[in-house]
C-alpha cells in the first residue's frame, strides 16, 4: 500500500470513529505533512482520496472538512440519458480516426487515449513466447490458422469462462482480429443495410463504427449512468419499430463504466428474446472491474442462443496483437463463415503466444495488479476533477474499465475544449464521438489509466482551468 | 545446378546439334543410367523435363523419341473459356473452407494446398526480427498503428514499386490484413450489395469470397488461358450490363497462370475507365514470375485513378504474418476509412518485422531461388501430368506463381476424384472452387511450390490413375 493510501485509510477510521466530526475542520496539508513527516504532494492525494470517497470537502480559502453524510456528492451525479428516439445515418468515423491520430502525439498527456497504459502489460513474457513460436517452422503456413481460429487458445478462452461461472462449448468460440472484427461480423451476421440497432446513449463509438460500415441506422436508448440502458424505454422501441439488433456493453461501458446489475442484464436478455431480437455484447472490460469478482455477462443469461457475445484481450493483455474473438449463439456458422470472408485467417503467432501466456504466465496477477491501480487512479481523477472542474461538471463513477465521462457546463464545446486542450499538450476524448446525435458536444472522456504522476494532476488542474473558460466564454 | 537439370540440358544441345534428331530415339532410361553413372530417378526426371520442354514424347512399351516440332502438344493446350454471360449470385465460401480444412491433414501429399511450401520461407529471419520489436515497450499501443499503417514499411514497397518501375505515392498505400482484407475494402468502396462484377472465368475464389461477403452478383467473362480476359467479351458485357466493378489478376491468374501481355493490361485499363467501371487488381504473385522481371500491372496503366490495386506479402515471404496492402487510386480515403472500420489496425509487430527485413536482409535473394525452384518444378509437374493422367486432358502453361490448372475429360467429377484421392492421402483443389457456376467440374488445380520428392512423383502418378478410374467410371 502506498503511503497517502495509508493515510487516507487512518483518517478515514478516523472520522468514522468520530475524531472528527461532520463539519470540523480536519488537519491543513500542511499541518498534517508536517505531523505525518510526508511531503506535500502525498497528503494531497489522500485528502483527494478520501473527497472521492464522499467523506471530506474542500471549502476554498478555508480548508478540508468532514462532509454531512458519506457519500459522492449529489450534483455531480449524472442523469439518465434522454436521447431523440429516432433512427439515424451514422458518420462518426472520420472525427474518431483524426481524433485518435492527434492523440497519438507522443509529448502529450494521454488523457483522450482509448487505449489502456501499454507501459503496464506483460510485453517482455509475450514476446519470448511469439519468439519461441515464430521460430518453428509449419508446414501448412496459414491453412493450420483457419477459422475457427487456434484451438489451443480457443481452449484457454473457454476455461477462462469457466472459472467466470459461463459454460460455453469451445466450438461456439471464433477467434477474430480485436473485438472489432467480432463486433463487425456478429452485426452482419444478424442485419443488412438499413437495418435500425438500437444502441445505449452514449454509446462507445466502436458500435456506432459496426453500423456505419455496413450502412445501418442505430437508434439511440434512454441509458442510466449506473443501470445502464433502459429497459422501459428500450420496450417501447422495440414495441414501435423493427429494430434488427440490440448492441450493448453491460460490463464497464465505454464511456459511461457501468456495470449493469445482474437482475437487469437477465431482464434485458428476456426482453430482447421475447421480440426475437439478438443481442450483440461487447464485453471487452470484463477483466478490468474493480468489485471482488469477474462479472457476469448477457451470454449468462442466454437461453436462445441470441446473445452474440464479443471480447478481446486487447483492453487486459496486448493492445498491439489485436487478438479478439466472438460467441455468436445460434449464429456461430454465419459469424464463421463471415470471419473466413473478412480475412481469412488471424495472424497466428499472437494466438499462440497467448495461449502459451494464458498456461503457464501470472495473466491473474497482473489483473489483480492492474485492477487496484485502476480503481485508485479513478478515484484521484474523480476527485481531481470535482475539485478543479467549473461548476455544473458531472461525472460518471466507473464500476470498472478505465476511462471517466464528464458533463461540462451545457455551454462548453468539447471539441472547442479539445483543441486548446491539445496547444497545451493535453488531450481529451471529445463527446462528439459517441453519439450520431449532438447531445454529448459538452461531454469529455478522460483516460485514467496512466500511473498517477504530477503531470497528470498538472494537466487536470489545466483541463479545468480551460474548461471554466470555455464555459465563460459563451 | 541439380544432376537431372545438367542431363536435359545435355541432352537438350545433342538434340539440337542433330546427334538426336526427330523421330529418333534416344538411350533408355536404364542405358543412360549406367552410361552417366545416375540413378534411374534422376534420368526419369530429365526425360519429364524434356518432355515438358516438348522436345520427347514417351512412347508406351517403347521408350523415349525425339518430337517432330519442339513445341508443347497442342492436344494439351487448355481453351478459352465460355461461361454464360448472366450475373449470378455467389456461395462457394463453405465449400472452399471444408476444402481447405481436409487439405490440412498433416500426412497428405499437398497438391491441394493454396499456399506456397512455407518451408522455403526466411521463418527464422523474420522471427528474429519479431523479437526485438516485440520487446520494445511502447506508449500508445494500438494507436501507432492506425491506418493507413506503419510508415516505414509503406515507404519500403514503395520503393519496391518504384524499382519495378510502377510510380507510387506512399500516401496512397494502405496496409491491410492480408490481400483478402484488402480486397474486400476495395469492393466495399466501389460497389454496393445487389451489385454486378465482372471477373475472370475460372476467377480466383478469393475474388468470389469478396462479392459474396458483400451479397454482390458475379458475371463470368470469357477468359483466354494465355492472354487472360477476353476484351471482347467484357466490351460487350459492359454495353448490355450495370457493372459496378471489373476484379482480375493479370499477373499469374490463380488458377490459369497467365500473365497478361502488357499491350492487352492497357487496353483492359482504357476500356474499363472509357466506361468509368473501376478495376480491382489482385497482384498477389507478381513477384513470383518465371520470366526475367517484375510484370507490370493494371495499376502501371492507370491514368484516372479507377485501377484499386491490391497485393501482399503471403505468398512470396510470410504467410503466416498476414501482411498485405491495397493502392485504391481515387478511392484511397474510403478504402483507409473502411480499413478502419473492419480491423481498425493491422497487428504492428508483424509490420515493422517485414519492413525491417526488407531494408536489411536478402529479399531479392530469396525471391530468386524460389522463382527458379518454381519454374523448374511447374515444368516437371506438367510433364508428368502430360505423361499419367488420362487422354484428353488438358493443362494450364503458368508464367508465374505455383500452380497448374488441369482439365479432365469432361466426365471426371473433381469432387469425386478429390474423395477418392484423399483417401489415399493425396490433396487436389477441385474446380468447383473457382466458378459460381458448373464449369469447371471436371478441373482440378495443383500446387507444386513443394521441393520435387519421389513421394509428389507417386502421387502424381497415383492421381493420374484415379483420374482415368473416374473417366472410365460412367
Amino acid at each position: 500500500m502506498k503511503r497517502y493510501e495509508q493515510l487516507a485509510d487512518d483518517l478515514q477510521a478516523q472520522i468514522e470513529r468520530g475524531v472528527y466530526r461532520p463539519g470540523e475542520r480536519i488537519p491543513s496539508v500542511r499541518q498534517a505533512s508536517r505531523q505525518q513527516q510526508l511531503s506535500v504532494t502525498t497528503v494531497l492525494r489522500a485528502y483527494l482520496v478520501l473527497e472521492s470517497r464522499g467523506l471530506i470537502e474542500s471549502r476554498p480559502q478555508s480548508g478540508y472538512f468532514v462532509r454531512a453524510r458519506a457519500s459522492a456528492p449529489a450534483e455531480a451525479e449524472l442523469h439518465m440519458s434522454a436521447p431523440a428516439a429516432e433512427p439515424s445515418a451514422v458518420d462518426v468515423s472520420r472525427l474518431v480516426l483524426s481524433t485518435l491520430r492527434s492523440i497519438a502525439r507522443d509529448d502529450a498527456v494521454p488523457l483522450g487515449s482509448p487505449y489502456p497504459d501499454a507501459s503496464q502489460f506483460p510485453v517482455q513474457r509475450l514476446a519470448r513466447y511469439a519468439q519461441t513460436i515464430g521460430r518453428r517452422r509449419t508446414r501448412w503456413g496459414v491453412i493450420d490458422d483457419l477459422p475457427p481460429g487456434n484451438q489451443e487458445l480457443i481452449r484457454q478462452i473457454a476455461r477462462r469462462y469457466a472459472e467466470r461461472g459461463i459454460v460455453v462449448e469451445p466450438g461456439e468460440i471464433v477467434v477474430t482480429i480485436g473485438a472489432t472484427e467480432a463486433i463487425n461480423l456478429c452485426l452482419q451476421a444478424v442485419a443488412k443495410p438499413g437495418d435500425t440497432i438500437a444502441v445505449e446513449s452514449p454509446t462507445f463509438y466502436a458500435m456506432l463504427h459496426a453500423i456505419e460500415r455496413m450502412g445501418m441506422r442505430a437508434l439511440e436508448v434512454a441509458t442510466h449512468p449506473v443501470d445502464g440502458i433502459d429497459l422501459d424505454a428500450l420496450e417501447r422501441v422495440l414495441e414501435r419499430e423493427r429494430i434488427a439488433a440490440c448492441m450493448v456493453m453491460p460490463n464497464f461501458q465505454n464511456p459511461l463504466g457501468f456495470q449493469m446489475p445482474d437482475t437487469r442484464k437477465r431482464a434485458l436478455v428476456e426482453l430482447l428474446s421475447k421480440h426475437g431480437v439478438p443481442a450483440i455484447e461487447s464485453d471487452v472490460y470484463h477483466e478490468l472491474h474493480f468489485g471482488d469478482s469477474t462479472p457476469s455477462a448477457l451470454k449468462s443469461f442466454d437461453r436462445d442462443g441470441l446473445v452474440l457475445h464479443c471480447a478481446s484481450f486487447t483492453k487486459s493483455l496486448s493492445p498491439r496483437y489485436r487478438i479478439g474473438w466472438a460467441m455468436p449463439g445460434r449464429y456461430r456458422d454465419q459469424v464463421e463463415k463471415l470471419k473466413f470472408l473478412n480475412t481469412l485467417a488471424t495472424p497466428a503467432i499472437e494466438q499462440l503466444a497467448i495461449a502459451e501466456y494464458l498456461k503457464y504466465d501470472g495473466y491473474d496477477f497482473h489483473l489483480r495488479r492492474m485492477r487496484k491501480q485502476y480503481a485508485q487512479q479513478a478515484s484521484l481523477m474523480s476527485a481531481m476533477v470535482r475539485r478543479f472542474f467549473p461548476e455544473g461538471t458531472r461525472l460518471s463513477q466507473p464500476q470498472g474499465g478505465y476511462v471517466l465521462w464528464v458533463e461540462l457546463p451545457r455551454q462548453v464545446d468539447a471539441m472547442k475544449l479539445y483543441t486548446v486542450a491539445l496547444a497545451q499538450g493535453i488531450t481529451v476524448g471529445p463527446g462528439h464521438m459517441f453519439s450520431a446525435s449532438t447531445d454529448y458536444r459538452h461531454f469529455i472522456r478522460l483516460n485514467y489509466s496512466y500511473p498517477w504522476s504530477r503531470q497528470i494532476e498538472d494537466a487536470l488542474k489545466m483541463l479545468g482551468r480551460l474548461a471554466s473558460e470555455c464555459a465563460a466564454a459563451r
